[in-house]
């Protein structure tokens, strides 16, 4: 055991996944909730430089797919927000609602559909003008009525939307998979969180939309959370606003639409949750604010030497276009060492008076703990390192999710998996409406929830339903979730 | 006069500047005013697109200059925004208020000194940790009750806000300078919008602050308009706040902080009216979403062998880095002309049988309307004469501005100049409160405003105040504003 300074955490993930996710969140320098203001955060520097470089590679892969930029009012007039009979059934407890001045009532957006589909009516004239494909970076805001958790329940959700209409149906559903895979694109290959994309069962799908996907990822305190979804609207918005377009006969048809919502807050949550250990954060190298600190390890008489040396080997890494930084400051190396991990840097570099002596660095990889020596002539090696550190904390996140997933035959062994902390994969008779009895019986008797079913993969059900014993058409998965 | 499509400008710019600003939003596709909400606009993709190249020129800016990025809430609770009185007392009638959900009261912000103060008074402990320099991008919301004019007087404003704390005024101070600075070298340097920094009058500074800085720049009208403003707050939301630091000798003082507001959405306004003319926009090659338009002008005969050779022109003008597009569409090549001329673009390149046999392409440049022949071998010389481009607009502008400022000595000769749309400059008594009688008698005599002193020049006044004719001590700039 490391002397623990009284800096650092003081309690493991394992232990007390929850006192040790408020506790870095607080010590990390990442969120700040001492404004009182309940389910409203303050993003300190750290957590909003990550938060910078998340949105820089979602948008990116969106852009990359078509998606143009824009910026939607952060209010909605209350005759767009109550178009949609089932979208404002759904929202209408969450809303939170400006106070009149004058005759106009607005609403703070919960989700934008009903400010894009007006706007699709505009824009969209012909199929010539189809897909059309828009996004936005903003904030949402839901006045949640449950008990609220930062970064992972709150009132004012960061995230990126995206809205598309199409001029079929078919490119509509081939929209929902292309948004599953940006999902997989950036959340998991980037930034390491792996997910199962469920179909949502009928009776747990956005309001207003045909169904939703869901990316389920896994917390360390067993339970799922949920990560971007995406809706198909299918035509319920472009019908109640009347969104059409000029099909290649020349005739008025309704628009399909779909609706993706990655939240940069929600996935910053798993990424802290899924990587760190009982030291600190461990961010992925490519999204950490700084990919790698330099310790200068001097005493009274050698310090400038050091000193210049640390300049010139961080010019060496500036020069390979990382983000790379020198702690000068009066902390002794050891406390620096504890900070920087704390905060997750990928990698340290340490130099003092032996490593210039052998014309090497001293290099520590956060995640595995090592500390080698790397010769100055190849520090361009540690961009390579970083893409393995990036690889080795996804294949533990897989390896993790892959051991909570367990296949159950009976209502006891799903009851066991759930007591264990696990996700059940059962045969269930259905997703649809009818299928909703059972989930009940499931969610009384077991407290957990169905899930929904893969979205992107046909998984073949057999026998019968654990619940009804009807024949089974679904293979489902069972879990509690945030 | 060149024949003018319907989707063209039908006003120009000199003649009715009002509906040449109005139909340029409309027509080149960047503003939407269709959802009837009264000061909230739907930025569309091509103005998305500015803010976004514009945000990261702002930005990487700020960085530099060693400012930190933070998200704070988009609301504020009412005790915060009431606790500094003339802050209050200045922003009371604009707040947009929620409607109360159980007990918090709660308010949009209209900016963001009432939660980034309280936030120094828990993050600041010693001298040590100053300066602290941060910032935001986001919208903030102010409830105007004059007329809303798009991009110029919103209700939801996208801006940057920077908030910095230090442990002198003088080094308060210095900051005021560096904001005036990183205006001059973002918008001024980059964006080609020269400005008057102006030190605003006692009368008419930030409500809580002790002066307030605005860079006036100049409209085509003739009217001013305020672009990125700084304020001095002085220590006095330090004290409300109680936000503290020890001094190095240990004792308690209190934080002198700053605030600096770059307004993305109200820049874009000027850009685009002080570089636009009769056929559209005319985009800053350093902030144009796309930089080279290239226009295959083929037949059906020759179709493929022409888009085989964009392609390449495309991949060659890429490896560049610089952002390009190939309008492959349906329209006749004239018609593409004009839609991109209308959108701004810098570079036109036109490629058909003939520029494929001579080895060049036909390159139209926006600004000056020349079309020039460069051979393929020189395609890198775009980003030279990018920078030429841009180099052209900003001295454009200068000029104009220059042309603007008239002395003045006699309240009639202020009249004149007033009247011919001008900005008179002139020997003043005061800009303290007892200056505050003969700015009056300006206003209602002549409908003009005092904007205030240069601020990062010293005017040596001389004689009487054209108005009280007791000694001037300023140098003031009068003139009408948005």
């Amino acid at each position: 055991m490391t002397k623990k300074s009284k800096e650092g955490l003081t309690v493991k993930k394992e232990e007390n996944f929850s006192k040790w996710f408020n506790q870095i969140l607080d010590k990390a320098e990442l969120i700040d909730l001492r404004l009182n203001m309940k389910g409203f955060m303050v993003f300190r520097p750290w957590a909003a430089m990550i938060l910078e470089n998340m949105f820089k590679l979602y948008e990116s892969e969106l852009q990359k797919k078509g998606h143009k930029p824009t910026f939607m009012p952060s209010v909605i007039p209350e005759e767009n927000l109550k178009k949609e009979s089932s979208h404002i059934k759904g929202f209408t407890p969450e809303v939170f609602w400006l106070k009149e001045i004058g005759k106009e009532k607005l609403a703070l957006r919960p989700t934008s559909e009903t400010l894009y589909t007006p706007m699709f009516k505009l824009w969209v004239r012909s199929h010539r003008d189809l897909p059309m494909k828009l996004y936005q970076r903003g904030s949402v805001f839901r006045f949640d009525t449950k008990a609220t958790r930062p970064l992972i329940r709150t009132r004012e959700i960061i995230w990126i939307e995206g809205h598309d209409a199409f001029a079929t149906k078919k490119e509509a559903e081939a929209q929902v998979q292309e948004d599953i895979d940006t999902t997989e694109k950036i959340m998991h290959q980037k930034f390491g969180i792996p997910f199962l994309a469920m179909k949502r069962p009928q009776w747990d799908k956005f309001p207003g939309a045909e169904y939703t996907v869901g990316s389920d990822a896994f917390m360390p305190d067993g339970r799922l959370i949920q990560q971007p979804s995406t809706h198909l609207m299918g035509q319920k918005f472009s019908k109640v606003f009347d969104a059409r377009f000029k099909n290649e006969k020349g005739e008025g048809e309704y628009l399909w639409t779909t609706a993706y919502g990655p939240a940069m807050s929600r996935i910053l949550a798993s990424i802290i949750s899924t990587h760190g250990d009982s030291k600190g954060l461990i961010m992925p190298f490519c999204i950490s604010p700084v990919q790698v600190i330099i310790i200068p390890v001097f005493n009274k008489k050698n310090k400038d030497k050091i000193l210049k040396e640390t300049e010139k080997v961080k010019k060496k890494i500036d020069s390979f276009k990382l983000k790379t930084e020198i702690d000068t400051g009066e902390k002794r190396p050891g406390e620096k060492y504890n900070y920087w991990e704390l905060k997750g840097i990928p990698f340290r570099i340490e130099i003092g008076e032996r490593e210039i002596k052998n014309k090497k660095v001293t290099l520590f990889t956060r995640d595995i703990g090592k500390k080698e020596s790397l010769s100055i002539k190849n520090l361009s090696k540690i961009k390579e390192l970083g893409k393995k550190l990036d690889a080795r904390l996804k294949e533990k996140a897989e390896k993790f999710m892959k051991g909570k997933i367990v296949n159950c035959r009976t209502k006891q062994e799903i009851k066991t998996a759930i007591k264990n902390k696990k996700i059940a994969k059962v045969n269930f008779c259905s997703i649809d409406k009818k299928g909703e009895k059972c989930a009940e019986i499931i969610e009384k008797e077991i407290g957990a929830e169905i899930r929904g079913i893969l979205a992107n993969k046909k998984e073949k059900a057999t026998g019968n339903c654990v619940i009804c014993n009807k024949p089974a058409k679904e293979v489902v998965y069972i879990g509690k979730s945030y």
